[in-house]
């Protein structure tokens, strides 16, 4: 399948048309009157570098996919809690560490809090969750935060929501990716100055694995999320169990804690504010159920809401779980090894329960990645589709994924890996906060949907989803300022920006596609319109005879122009002319200042004016003779001179440009 | 003059044809029939980008000149020696020391040799400058070793003796600004770290300078030289004066020398050969006169001859002189002042004498690096007009000047400069190996001249110049050995690649003309030819619209192309097609694999092969829609697909691509 087009056996059928309009070919298939299905065959390059490309790229990212061959698996609701909760429960592997961070800074009086802070946040996510049960409800087509807000609200939060959820996307891979690997260096100490190596070559894994179009489907995505959860129980259950048979270690003894340079902060309000703002990260992902509604088995949306509680749940007992572990065995965690990783090695050791545990977190934070991967390059596309993002967002790529989504998306999270050195501490200021005002905005969208659409029952609702946008405003804020010295500035500035990017892009597609509409109703008559053929020359060859052949079909009022900066080279141009090409004008330029472009379309203007004002200037067809290079390196010796024309000519009114290739034949 | 192109006014003369033929126009003249010459209006960009950059450039570089302003001066003896042996002249500022640096190293024995070699230094000079008196003679039209071998020996050494030359020519301009430089810290020892930094901003000023189109015509080019000869003949006279009065301090007792850590070399046949090596950089620009013979007052050849000998004199005399003070006063020369610095303060004291010496040394020394920029740029154009080089090379800017070798040579100059931190002592190694690889084959070449014209004295004539090839030949190879270690390597693979280079290019150019070239003799007959237009649509809308106009003026045979991939979305538009615009055929082409290109391209060719193989295939015009974007940043939003089909087509068989802008027009 790969490899040159070969010409065709043509047979010969006699009638023209019959063939033209069925070809028996290796490239088409008839599928109707005027109707082609091109095969496979038909896309393939026809140079060797194209064709090398091709066959690297099959190799790479695996043969091109047709539309037919997209998979549109409903999922029942034990998978897709695996598929769309992997984000989300994968953030308790880092969520009680933050916490404690923060509290850290004012000693071990500080750490007698983060229980509590982790109750607090277990029941914003059960607000949160609540919220978005009735999303699910209300869009069951997916009801993102751009698509809440976009129907309720209007167009400038619609799109600082999605600009904000592509933020957090990003943010997940980044994070995920630079956790992932903190769980791997947590067991294998040696390989922890090589974390960004390691996070930037899973992050080409990941890429390579997305632009192969790697779906959500497949069972293999259902087993990382169930070791997790299965190992993150036990590990609570065993644990539980230890300290009320009263394991000696479970002595809910603070650590000592060596004083910063500074000494220690008091525990303020501030302080156990700043704690909260850290451990929400734990509900980054919490929105993916409610956007995925169609890919649940009827009936859709009970059966996403009831995934959504499962999973919150789930989520709110791990979480908890862990905090409450590491307050009992004293438990801060560091940058060599996680919390997480340090709590399972006090319940389950060193043998083979930790280092499955370790490799659940490590596979469910690669999956939880894997979300910002399908995430992002969606959104993105339902962006271009609504002209917020260049089209190419929007094209599918051979394996029908979203090429340019997944490659930027990528580029931007290593860029972001590489310069925070690959530390999770480090990424997390930047996390989470985009993800608290998408909140505000669906939950904030919803009371103005109940209000306008008041269904049976529309105040409850109405009811929770003001709670729940109170509540993420509340949040987003206190997230914010209490980020904001370690980076979150970043997010305050990169959302605004790629919000008003977008804006920008919508109103210059608005204007082009204003300017361009034809009524439907129009029926467009045959134009009549007179034609002037102009054809540059640079002397007389081969390639410029071509040209001026093409020029003599398309029309009889041609001319040849010679632009020169010697007055008896024009004169001996002149006299070969007249004498090889006496049909055609030959009108001589010359140039004291040697600029070609220039005097070129001075000269088509002036043709154009010599039209008495209220006539219609006729079509100028400026035909250009242009010499084929075969090398790449060929180029930069030819057509430089006819590179600029061109330039000067392309967008000129009432001029169109022939470009007529002349190409060695052998 | 810079400012938009306004619109004329249109004189109704009623008769259009006299209009065209005699437009009175800001734009053009009307010289002859047929002949128009453009105005410095007709030059003038129309975007405002192109309209800065214009004005910017006038600022910098001045306004452009016509070809009629090019100075064609001839110059008398006197004014001939300044502007054309600066190059030559000024090498008698470092060349001395080059000596003394190598002998140095085996102490004050070697020391000894410096006058001596000197003085072989000063007799070599004799032999070139006596065989460059008959290349002046033998080619009053100016004899560079390019002219010489290309009419006496080959392609091949022609080429290689202009690489070399051009090498050299880069590196005088290299050495000689670093060498002004150098003699200004001499004098304000606080420059000296600074001394990349001022060599770059020097090379800046010589740049804009020459793209100005600064001509070694002036009066101001001949004062540096005399003020250089001057003061070194003064330096010299009054040294010699006080040696023979007895002066105390010209003791001739050489000063001491610290031995390096692995000792002092012997004094052998070897040590001896290297310091002759460095010091012949004596010689460089000796062959300037020779290439200038047409800039003379007539009687051209005698008067360049005279110059060419006056010049070696001085030269020889400056030279041998500085090396004799030196050992005189035991001067060795360092890297924070010049040898010929400490002559000049040891002569004159610290006065005002010694600081105009200073200045006129630093002004040859700019002066000399200039010739660079008049030779390299020449030799460029000539060898493009040849073919060896892109034919940019051979466009004069608009000061007249060939902007691109000016622009090309001080880049390289500067990356030498900088690679080599400013140092004098650095760069020699790699100057002077070039110039007599080309002293030698046009040597050798006047030697074939003489055995193929045998004019009346041709033997002696052949005589001086095989004693020149010989001896330029041994020295070649002497200064190539003895700088091999210290950066030579670098000039013989650079060089002969260069060489290499040119030939290809040359081979490149030459295939092209041959393929495109058509006999002289022969009228070419008007063209029947049948065509077919196809005009690949994404929709229905006015730049659609414009294409298919032009389409349906260019001829009948048309069909439109819509390449889609949604089976849906194709039945949707050939509805509202066939409501629309009844008159133009659809081909519905579905894309399976999201492919737009691939299915086109093969859409033409099935076109192509359903006609018989023995038919002449029609010529196919593709006439392509492109919205014009009026921004540079718009332009990643539109015609993506559109620039990527072109490129697909533009080379095709039988094909033209008529590029059909739709513009704004508000």
């Amino acid at each position: 399948m790969i490899g040159g087009r070969r010409p065709l056996q043509g047979k010969k059928l006699g009638d023209k048309r019959v063939r033209l309009e069925r070809p028996h070919s290796a490239y088409f298939r008839w599928t109707g009157p005027g109707t082609l299905t091109a095969k496979a065959a038909a896309s393939v390059p026809e140079t060797p570098v194209g064709r090398a490309w091709a066959r690297t790229k099959a190799i790479l990212i695996g043969r091109p996919l047709s539309n037919e061959q997209e998979i549109t698996e409903r999922l029942p609701k034990t998978k897709a809690l695996a598929v769309f909760s992997s984000d989300a429960i994968s953030s308790s592997t880092y969520a009680s560490e933050e916490i404690v961070l923060v509290l850290m800074t004012a000693g071990v009086a500080g750490l007698a809090f983060s229980v509590p802070i982790a109750i607090a946040i277990a029941l914003l996510l059960l607000i949160v969750a609540t919220s978005y049960r009735q999303i699910a409800y209300a869009y069951p087509s997916g009801g993102g935060a751009y698509a809440v807000a976009k129907a309720n609200i209007n167009q400038v939060s619609a799109v600082f929501a999605a600009a904000a959820l592509i933020f957090d996307y990003m943010m997940t891979v980044a994070v995920s990716v630079a956790a992932g690997v903190a769980a791997v260096t947590s067991v294998v100490a040696e390989l922890l100055p090589y974390r960004v190596e390691l996070a930037l070559i899973a992050l080409a894994l990941l890429t390579v694995a997305n632009l192969r179009g790697l779906r959500e489907s497949g069972n293999i995505f259902a087993v990382p999320t169930y070791m997790y959860v299965l190992g993150a129980l036990l590990l609570i259950g065993l644990g539980v169990f230890r300290i009320a048979t009263g394991d000696p270690a479970a002595s809910f003894q603070p650590p000592p804690i060596e004083a910063p340079a500074e000494g220690f902060a008091a525990v303020s309000a501030i302080l156990i504010l700043r704690a909260f703002a850290f451990g929400s990260v734990a509900l980054t992902g919490t929105e993916a159920i409610s956007n995925g509604v169609p890919a649940f088995k009827p009936p859709e949306a009970r059966n996403a809401a009831t995934t959504l509680t499962v999973m919150a749940v789930l989520l709110g007992v791990i979480f908890v779980g862990i905090s409450v572990l590491a307050q009992a065995y004293g438990i801060v965690g560091n940058e060599q090894q996680t919390l997480i990783s340090q709590v399972a090695q006090a319940i389950f050791g060193d043998g083979a329960l930790y280092i499955y545990f370790q490799i659940s977190t490590a596979l469910i934070l690669v999956l939880a990645a894997n979300t910002g991967f399908n995430g992002a390059p969606r959104l993105a596309q339902i962006l271009a589709i609504d002209g917020y993002l260049p089209r190419q967002f929007s094209f599918r790529g051979d394996r029908l994924a979203y090429s340019w989504g997944i490659v930027i998306l990528a580029a931007v999270a290593g860029v972001f890996i590489a310069v925070f050195d690959g530390s999770v501490v480090a990424l997390i200021p930047l996390y989470s906060i985009g993800i608290f005002f998408s909140f505000t905005l669906s939950q904030g969208g919803m009371v103005i949907h109940w209000l306008h659409d008041r269904v049976s029952g529309w105040r409850v609702r109405l009811g929770f989803n003001l709670l729940g946008a109170t509540v993420t405003a509340v949040v987003a804020v206190i997230i914010t300022a209490a980020k904001f010295p370690r980076g979150a500035w970043i997010v305050l500035i990169a959302v605004p920006a790629f919000t008003v990017l977008m804006l920008l892009i919508r109103r210059q597609y608005g204007s082009q596609a204003a300017e361009l509409s034809i009524d439907e109703a129009v029926v467009i008559a045959s134009p009549h319109r007179a034609r002037r053929i102009v054809v540059p020359v640079n002397g007389i060859n081969r390639a410029v005879v071509n040209a001026l052949n093409l020029g003599r079909v398309l029309g009889d009022d041609i001319r040849a122009v010679y632009v020169t900066d010697d007055e008896h080279d024009g004169e001996a141009m002149r006299a070969r002319w007249e004498r090889q090409l006496p049909g055609v004008p030959l009108v001589i330029v010359e140039s004291p200042y040697r600029a070609l472009v220039g005097p070129l379309v001075a000269y088509l203007d002036v043709l154009d004016q010599a039209w008495p004002p209220d006539a219609e200037v006729p079509i100028t067809i400026v035909v250009l003779p242009e010499y084929v290079a075969r090398r790449w390196w060929d180029r930069i010796l030819y057509n430089q001179q006819a590179r600029r024309l061109k330039a000067a000519l392309v967008g000129r009114e009432h001029t169109v440009v022939a470009d007529v290739p002349y190409r060695r034949h052998h």
